[in-house]
């Protein structure tokens, strides 16, 4: 039987995308990455300032943007035009065959309207585990292309939607893992999980479920990164083989089969 | 041997995106239409609209815009983000798997920055025979895809470049003309080439080279419609089955064997 083949699926957000040294090294340890790989990004500071300059208010409910129709417009044009289509350029130039996608594209990724509760978060698109087209995806990967996708989605009846990049990562991840050997890996800030916060010397290599939970009952992993690591887990109990949370700049050193940030794995 | 497959590569203008529901009707027919096919778009009004809301002023030269660096970050949103995502998301919902694409996805079309010589068109590129990747097309429509192009090429150095959408189009349409049977189909406000301007019943059906040359000496072919008559023969003379240029919303004749438009062969 011929070995399964290798995917990455790398995530980047605002503190890779808004400096462009960040961003042009990225892209160069991207393409140096070998195997199959996905590339997505979140949007930056860059559709904040846009919406400024246009008059339009952004409005933050929990860190998350309510996307108005007016506010989906601008998504639409800076994630999917204009942040995704130089991330494309600038791949290509380095060598990377890339596709710059959003989930309408291929219909690869079909999202649900979230339902109003009690906020109304407008143009957001939730994902469940039918939302994902895997063998789409890797039909596109098979002929050749390197997918790039922006933080938006579609509901298949015509609407654009905004959903949340981490997640897209995730669920890509986990719909892919059936055809590939799948590593997500979160690009941040920091090297990755700290047994310290403010000491970046204090990087812990790797956490399993059972090191995870004695992590969480001694209060070394705080609120925010929970949500993160929840969802980290859940992805590999789902068929992904580990989550990588390490800083972009370090990148590089997967290739030389080195470790890297923080190794989530079973 | 294997019949030779069909292509229809068809462009549209700003008088079928501009108003919502031409569109909804162009991309409803377009999808009726069977056989592999590419849709080419251009910019409409949206992009100036844009540009006026940010403070940036739209300069045009002998019809064709300058697109100095900012007017190149307001073409890569709106087109390669707003108008083409909501396009996809359109015939996703008609049933059509396309796929948005500028020229930098893929490396489908590599363009070379127009040289300043009186005029400085800013980052506009131009296409020569070399900048289309054909067989790369070829492989995502074989894939099941469905390309759908804005105006937008790259330099192959991480620089996008604002390209004709009439001159994108007819590049594609010849160099696919060698894996594909190709009609290269431009829609246009009027029914196609009329022998009175002022009058839509006068549409002239069929015109081959030596037609051309009469209408030409009758000087019934005026100024404006003899550079895109000319940029079709040429065309045609490269490879491309037929050129017809017709109404937007007469393209459902084509499915039903109906003649359409003006036909031009050889």
């Amino acid at each position: 039987m011929a070995d399964i083949k290798q995917l990455h699926v790398i995530k980047i957000g605002g503190n890779v995308i808004d400096n462009s040294e960040n961003l042009y090294h990225f892209l160069k340890d991207f393409t140096a990455l070998k195997g199959h790989k996905i590339l997505v990004h979140g949007g930056g500071k860059v559709a904040t300032q846009i919406a400024e300059t246009m008059g339009i208010e952004s409005q933050l409910v929990d860190g998350r943007r309510i996307t108005d129709i007016e506010t989906l417009r601008v998504v639409t044009m800076v994630y999917g035009g204009l942040i995704n289509k130089n991330i494309v350029a600038q791949l290509q130039r380095f060598g990377t065959n890339a596709i710059g996608l959003t989930g309408a594209d291929g219909n690869f990724i079909r999202a649900v309207k979230r339902p109003v509760k009690t906020i109304d978060y407008g143009f957001v698109g939730d994902l469940d585990d039918k939302s994902i087209d895997a063998d789409a995806i890797s039909r596109l990967m098979e002929a050749g292309f390197t997918p790039a996708f922006c933080a938006l989605t579609h509901d298949g009846e015509g609407q654009m939607l905004n959903t949340n990049a981490d997640t897209i990562a995730s669920a890509l991840a986990v719909a892919l893992s059936k055809h590939y050997e799948t590593t997500l890996i979160y690009c941040f800030e920091k090297k990755g999980v700290l047994q310290d916060i403010n000491d970046e010397d204090s990087l812990i290599r790797e956490i399993d479920p059972i090191r995870y939970e004695e992590l969480k009952k001694a209060e070394i992993i705080h609120s925010g990164m929970l949500p993160k690591l929840d969802n980290a887990f859940t992805a590999i109990s789902c068929g992904v083989k580990a989550v990588i949370i390490g800083k972009a700049d370090e990148l590089s050193t997967l290739q030389k089969n080195k470790p890297f940030g923080t190794r989530l794995s079973k």
